[in-house]
């Protein structure tokens, strides 16, 4: 017997785990590379979405060095403020709205809002951009950011057109030097329809090239829509069942709990279809189901979603009925609280037959997907907030254990987006005790396992991003195209044919009953994750 | 706009949870068909195994209403016992040793053992056989079990033949009427190596017929063993992974945390190779690697099983050392404490050369598993108590997060046998934060999330089943024949070629270093459950 020459404390290496961690630290905030210096103008400064959202997010990555070395930001709207008062405003809304409380410190906002610049600014006056251009070329003499501006036109998307044409006037859109970057970061909506995005998109085209524009859409900064590519590509064992051979259909589900609020004005003249499908369901669509790029990078990522785009297959316009469900919520009561219909909300028309729910069944022409229903659905004052997808896998083509197993659904995947973001394995396994009888049970992954994990809003992910020059997040002009395309038959429809029902939901429902009919088969349904009429937010099952 | 006929109420059904429940309650443990009624004699009943498992697997059995409705429990040993004495001491065992402590009572206790007798045996002596017949008629008679007669060996197996021989001889073993079921579990080791195995095969097919002979792997008999079937066959996604194209490696692990204890006398004769490999890990090896049966039937599954065994690459009688790495634990501080090595054990030959470790390599030579190796261990005084399956599947193909992604490992699917039963798929997902950096998570189930699931005991399945009928989880003669067929030369090239190495490691570490030379790449090596030197039995890591 040969003893080894090294004593036990030799044999140590034998007790280490060798799991290969990840080298990534996961609380690696900061960026290995800080973008360039640059100026970022806000058109509608003064507005909600600012307030809550931008300069929160850039405070964020302010706090977390992210932000160039040197920068500005300058609101412009039509209040007139100087820069203290500005500067004062936002430091206030970064306490009530900063997702990351623990970066909370007067000093560092102190020292943030020295950044902050304001101009007041008439959308629809030249002069007024006259003199933006002289604010614009102080502030980049000032901190050496040369030239760098970002445009982020956070004001009502009628005003799009006049502002691109007003800084294209003016010579602050197309510039010659390569390294000179200007960038034209648009909110949603884009465009109301196919020909106001078509005909917005080319009017822009004139002004900026495609690559400066950044067409926002929010869902796609979300970690939990990102990691649907690295599900999907850094695992071996999903892609090979992610195909038409292994997936029975696939479901899309965007709910939101609460009704319009106070946006009833707005949304009245939108509806669900245009304020969630056509863009954000959509977009997530493309990643379920896009081919694998051939890199990682802008360019062939949106490649390859624009090919889902294009591969959707129209929805026949007299067939509308079978293919989608609108409906709208009524009153009703919800935990003994009686909460107001649809066309009692404020601003919004009492005879209103826009949307606030639909549910939509389509097919993608391609060899990945044929014969593979995608069921989209999305309203508010359904019973839960929750956004998520769930590929439903075929059952196992032998009924083995078919005693007891007549029963058995087949293996579901459900990509929770939010609330509770992970990923969620519904699969068969031995009910202990005699026999081989078949249970589902749940194999789970929380982001709230990791730890103490902020994950970073999605308007930190895009606005760094656009900065760093990096636009795989952002849609593409002809994927927005593709989109409006594939929805506008069913607008179109639904204007001009008044047959086409609405059906009323009660508010805390799951939508109209109707919804079920897309299926088309007895036994099939929409996944219901809680059953409970409930508005408290929380996602109640799994 | 059409409002439902019906109001809110009428929608509820929308609200409801449409999860498809497994219609098998998670409590059902009452046996829909209670087997025949009939005797069991226990050879060997003043044994270890009657008290520590035999009896108290029983006795939960009776506890769950799964017993025959009428049977008796007939002991058989040397000593001189009578029936209340052998009860009165059944009764302490199963209170010590029972599974099931919320079952404990002493009146059901106190009904159970009525249904225990005893008689004394010289195992040797034909004419005591001959007074079994006469209390097996007896008891028989009395409580009308039709001649069902099951036959424990629970006896040293220098015995087996002596006593299937002597049941023959009485008239005990077969018989011309089919519903009249004689049958034999013969407990393990079932042969000391491939002549033996044979030969006592043949014997015992000389005195009973095949389907009347079950050989106890009581590793068959645990629920997540038998998950390895449910798991593969009754979902949807796993087997189509379930092989060579994706499947990189496999391993199988059982390690103990303790030695030898007062069972050195027995090992020493014997060895891993021989107590844990032969049977229990490569018949797991068999339902992982198996083929989906036509049928779930004991027929079908075990000749699926067997073919895996048939085809086993052999281990090159000139090449043991590329394949299988033997160890023997030494002495070695654990936590602090001095713990002996295997030399030092009572009844152990203080030059002892019998493996306390044994990590090995094979392939398997099919359509489905060509190329792919599988990799064995098993061993006592490791750092802690743990058996389990791992699948490797191979990594993705393309690195398309290749920055980051270099480190990244494949997924794995870890099938915990004990403890802590349960599934873990580790997978990579996106780190949250700036990037598409990736990092490995868990995705699990443990049974224990089943809420208050008493798992039976392997027993208590093995012996429900026989008392069924039900041979699918004993090893058929065949399976038993082709596993010693495999390990048999590596017993013969340990024994006769003394250049074959044997590796002291330190008691409380992973076994020889040796061993991962078996990998043959740098960068591959066994999964390590946990680091730390540890003699607590727990699972440390995941």
């Amino acid at each position: 017997m040969e003893f080894p020459d090294k004593k036990p404390s030799g044999f140590e290496q034998n007790g280490v785990i060798q799991e290969v961690n990840s080298s990534v630290s996961l609380n690696q905030r900061i960026m290995d590379n800080r973008p360039a210096p640059s100026v970022i103008v806000i058109f509608g400064a003064s507005g909600d979405l600012t307030k809550r959202k931008l300069i929160p997010a850039l405070y964020d990555l302010f706090c977390k060095n992210a932000m160039p070395e040197r920068f500005a930001v300058l609101g412009a709207a039509r209040s007139q403020l100087n820069d203290d008062v500005f500067r004062g405003k936002m430091a206030e809304d970064i306490k009530s709205y900063s997702e990351n409380k623990e970066h909370l410190s007067d000093e560092v906002i102190s020292k943030f809002v020295k950044n902050l610049h304001y101009i007041s600014l008439e959308t629809e006056n030249p002069d007024d951009y006259s003199r933006l251009k002289t604010r614009l070329d102080g502030l980049d003499a000032e901190l050496k950011t040369g030239g760098n501006y970002i445009y982020y036109l956070a004001s009502p998307p009628k005003l799009y057109e006049t502002i691109a044409q007003s800084l294209y006037s003016q010579g602050l859109s197309l510039s010659n030097d390569d390294s000179v970057s200007k960038k034209l970061i648009i909110e949603k909506p884009f465009g109301y329809n196919l020909g106001s995005a078509l005909a917005l998109n080319q009017k822009l085209l004139t002004l900026f090239h495609e690559n400066q524009l950044y067409r926002i859409d929010h869902y796609l900064g979300k970690e939990t829509v990102q990691n649907v590519l690295v599900l999907r590509f850094a695992n071996g064992i999903f892609e090979p069942l992610w195909n038409r051979n292994y997936v029975d259909y696939v479901e899309i589900t965007a709910a939101e709990s609460i009704g319009v609020e106070n946006r009833g004005g707005y949304y009245d003249t939108a509806g669900t279809l245009r304020d969630m499908v056509q863009n954000h369901l959509m977009q997530i669509a493309g990643l379920v189901a896009m081919e694998p790029p051939a890199n990682f990078d802008s360019t062939s990522v949106r490649n390859e979603t624009i090919k889902v785009f294009q591969s959707l297959i129209p929805i026949p316009a007299d067939r509308i009925d079978d293919f989608v469900v609108r409906g709208q919520y009524i009153s009703s009561k919800i935990r003994g609280e009686q909460v107001r219909g649809y066309r009692e909300e404020n601003d919004v028309n009492p005879n209103s037959r826009t949307e606030t729910y639909v549910g939509l069944k389509f097919f993608i022409d391609n060899w990945r997907w044929a014969g593979v229903p995608f069921y989209m659905r999305a309203g508010k004052r359904l019973p839960t907030r929750v956004t998520e997808v769930v590929i439903h896998f075929k059952k196992p083509p032998q009924h083995l254990f078919h005693r007891d197993n007549k029963e058995q659904p087949g293996n579901r995947l459900i990509i929770r987006i939010q609330p509770d973001e992970g990923i969620l394995m519904k699969f068969g396994m031995k009910t202990p005790g005699a026999g081989f009888k078949t249970q589902q049970v749940n194999m789970d992954f929380h982001y709230s396992n990791l730890g103490n994990i902020n994950i970073s809003s999605a308007y930190e992910r895009l606005l760094l991003d656009c900065m760093s020059g990096d636009s795989t997040l952002y849609a593409r002009g002809d994927a927005v195209e593709a989109c409006w395309r594939f929805v506008d038959p069913v607008l179109k429809a639904w204007e001009t044919n008044p047959d086409i029902k609405l059906f009323g939901y009660p508010s805390g429902t799951w939508g109209p009953v109707e919804a079920t009919g897309l299926f088309g088969q007895p036994d099939l349904d929409w996944r219901y994750p809680c059953k409970n009429l409930s508005d408290d937010g929380n996602y109640c099952e799994l």
